[in-house]
């Protein structure tokens, strides 16, 4: 049988996250960033995670998350990121699947030499519904451009790039083969900034990306837009991406959203939640909902409305994959 | 340093739950009873977990989950429980670890022969809140009576023994003995039932224990002590059991819970929930509350309510672990 070609294919992270909440002086004792996601060894990571609370465990990843709502919505997604073969890969590789995700990537195999178990993101919940994510990507950064396949992502109208996996030079080369693959098929790619753009080098290379015209679709929050371009407003910030990308999408919180096109400039206010709880995930639920409305020939404020009922949702509960119905929710 | 003696030390299933929602008809495509709870080979849960939607892993066991209310009762609870060397045992030491509840039983050796995993219940939450256990024992049904720490049994106030290890043959074993050197150390010996009584022969050893007068607070839901007793109606089970043990606690659900002792006889109504989300674990908190008020020498009904508060913190969110800080809900 023949899989049906996919609307949606995306390569990112492959991670299971491991939520606690904290109060504040947790955060301040363990000298941690507030809303920040920095990258911890394996020893850094154990040993936060003997100091974290008791926590759930949630498969995560930015783009797998995205891909997660993309499906929720009623569309077909796919997504390609790299697990162990271990529980946690199982955890991931399952939730991927159990939402209709196609999720074809092998596991590592077990003493490959690199000994790297599945990814893990150990995120702290404050009060105030900040997360503060702390990454181990372990296997996930060990993706390469051998386990790409190629007449999935010519298949798939967009294909969708994390800018999480952008640092690690395989990932990163698997990621370029894609953009490659897709343009000459006649389709789309996304990209979707991300914090670590603060690493050195790291803005250079997502810069070059799009100077070479492989980006058509650009999202990033205002924070990561001013990293990006150095721009000191989000007005310059704006004027100076959207003169590279056929469609930027800037993120802005409880403030909204914007997007900019060619031929428009759309803004939307964020769509009410009765309480905050996580707000880990509301980017890549925003991304899955503009791009399902994408492909579903939306007019641009109708992607950014989407987009931001399906963040909403996710915010609302702990854990960034959708728990609703999106399908009731986002009416597509 | 020398730990503080503990008010309660547990013997359960050392297990991480798989929770995932389902509608009624998942249930009867698979064929599964609402509310029970059925023991499953690796295989089938293979089967089952793949057919199931995408899941949140916590912490559980029962009687792990008494000791998790115990110690954020503010009390020093222990567990002992059999974890595999694996992902899920570590997450399944450390939530028991960080809320405080003393766990020193040392993972089964990697390459032990059994190539058993760490336990898992697969458990399927309907839109009405009831929970549907599917429980792959694993690790778990390997404890032996070599990992008891004498000094810890006999110096708590009362050991908590977990109905559903009763079954295997060295789990009984470990909690015979451990009864044993608890009542030589003049502490009490605490009890409770769970579904699998209805497993044939089951019954029977249970019974034999009560008779052995080795079970000083035995708590069961209306079902169980039907089980047990073989009794109709419940003021026959009632009477029946509390001739036989000093301390008799039967939950009701919705109906409330009554106690009976020598000398008392106290009901009490269910304490009230918003919206029960998943009664996963109620009977667990139950016993929490109860025995924590009893450790801190509170009258009957006393016990009763803290037990009814913290099972419907329990229900009233997914997982089986309390989330709320239940020292603010039950005053001790």
């Amino acid at each position: 049988m023949e899989t049906p070609p996919l609307d949606i294919v995306a390569i990112g992270d492959a991670i299971v996250d491991v939520i606690a909440t904290c109060d504040d002086s947790f955060l301040a004792e363990h000298k941690l960033t507030k809303g920040s996601m920095q990258l911890l060894d394996p020893q850094a990571a154990d040993r936060l995670y003997a100091a974290m609370g008791p926590a759930r465990e949630v498969s995560g990843g930015s783009a797998a998350n995205s891909m997660a709502g993309v499906a929720a919505l009623g569309l077909n997604a796919g997504f390609v990121g790299q697990v162990a073969d271990d529980q946690l890969g199982d955890i991931f590789a399952h939730d991927m699947r159990a939402l209709g995700v196609r999720f074809d990537t092998p596991p590592l195999p077990r003493g490959d030499g690199s000994g790297l178990p599945t990814g893990r993101c150990l995120i702290l919940v404050t009060p105030d519904a900040q997360r503060t994510m702390n990454t181990s990507p372990g296997a996930s950064h060990q993706l390469t451009e051998r386990v790409l396949d190629e007449a999935m992502i010519r298949a798939a109208s967009i294909t969708f790039l994390e800018g999480y996996l952008w640092g690690p030079e395989q990932p990163r080369k698997a990621m370029l083969k894609a953009a490659g693959i897709a343009h000459s098929a006649g389709r789309s790619v996304a990209f979707t900034l991300s914090e670590s753009l603060c690493i050195p080098g790291r803005r250079e290379g997502v810069m070059g990306l799009i100077d070479s015209a492989l980006v058509d679709i650009l999202f990033g929050n205002e924070d990561e837009v001013r990293h990006l371009t150095g721009c000191g407003s989000l007005g310059e910030c704006l004027d100076s991406l959207a003169a590279k990308v056929p469609v930027l999408v800037v993120t802005r919180g409880a403030a909204g959203a914007v997007a900019v096109t060619r031929s428009e400039r759309v803004e939307i206010r964020a769509a009410p939640v009765a309480k905050v709880v996580d707000t880990t995930g509301a980017g890549d639920l925003f991304a899955a909902g503009f791009l399902a409305a994408r492909c579903r020939g939306r007019p641009l404020r109708g992607c950014l409305e989407a987009g931001a009922t399906a963040a909403a949702e996710v915010i609302s509960h702990f854990g960034a994959r959708p728990e609703a119905d999106l399908r009731k929710l986002v009416r597509l």
